[in-house]
């Protein structure tokens, strides 16, 4: 609809994951009346995201060093690992404040239809690292937080599987139920039901 | 949060409007798992952007040449101009089809607050245009078409002031009242009180 370069740019801008035309010709003409240093700071930082990013030798989440800071922190917790699929999942589970163990980012979940199997996942460095002590320290307990959705779902069923017969290992999986803050009445079935099925005694009298 | 490169392209895209944290880190986390050519585009449409857009020597909207389409369009009416703030008003102006005349684009409204005058919008350029009778046509009417906003208000009244003695020309006003499709009873007072005092006589019995 515009002429030359704006249209080019709204175009482009529209690709990118929940940016509609109308967002994306609000954003083009607000880069239009910016100072050029504040397109060159976005133009450098998609540059160095092109250039590839590194990430953590050891759980696999986006990293500035060979290990990422929580795998690099001694007060970590070596015995246990949490599993999720991608690296904004160990920022959700470290904003609960509630876990002091490490991660182990999986990089998806089992999907057959989009040709994501085992082997596209991390899953054997998962078990390496069970198997070789990393730093001579016994991993006690997996926890697995991948997605409560059916390929989350999947990826966890799949990794009990392979990791049942490891001696000493617990494996947990995290609670679903409703979420707090929210209303039963809203609540979907399949939440509603996975609560009830979950539900914890409070007292039981004699 | 993250580390690194992930988040200064967070950091940078959260500075665009209708960005929040969230969907910046769901647009970095989606450009880490495109092709590079993918963000080749969005950074040479930034350059382009950069390098600064042309704008029509004419209208003032943002143009690929000297004149943009419309007015280099034959066809247009010119005898009619229709002001409006920005670019994209322009566009907003053109989906409705009703339109056959030419655009002046003010490049915003006055605000004395943040500093924008009369010198700072593109009126002294308006008024040549009508006085000059470009391509020898004389102007018969400018139809007003800032925001239905204080400032877009004080900018009309404004033109109007300016274009009173202008023999010969029409200065008309955008229509203010209730949206179409709208609901009577969440109308603002304002708007409201608009569409009573601009009421359309039906019929008048004897």
């Amino acid at each position: 609809m515009y002429e030359g370069p704006v249209q080019d740019l709204i175009d482009e801008l529209g690709k990118l994951p929940g940016v509609g035309p109308k967002s994306a010709q609000r954003i083009a003409f607000h880069l239009l009346s910016v100072e050029p240093p504040e397109i060159d700071r976005l133009k450098n930082a998609l540059q160095r995201i092109r250039d590839g990013v590194q990430f953590c030798t050891v759980c696999g989440t986006v990293s500035d060093q060979e290990k990422c800071r929580i795998c690099a922190d001694a007060r970590r917790d070596r015995t246990v690992i949490c599993v999720v699929e991608e690296p904004k999942d160990v920022q959700a589970v470290e904003r609960t404040r509630e876990f002091k163990g490490r991660y182990h980012v999986l990089g998806g979940a089992l999907n057959p239809l989009s040709g994501i199997g085992p082997d596209q996942l991390r899953i054997r460095e998962l078990l390496a690292r069970i198997a070789n002590q990393e730093d001579g320290v016994d991993v006690s307990e997996v926890i697995i937080a991948t997605d409560p959705n059916t390929e989350g779902e999947a990826t966890a069923t799949y990794l009990v599987r392979m990791m049942r017969d490891i001696p000493g290992l617990t494996v947990s999986r995290l609670a679903s139920g409703l979420p707090m803050g929210g209303d039963l009445e809203f609540a979907d079935e399949l939440t509603l039901g996975r609560a009830l099925s979950g539900r914890r005694e409070l007292s039981r009298n004699a």
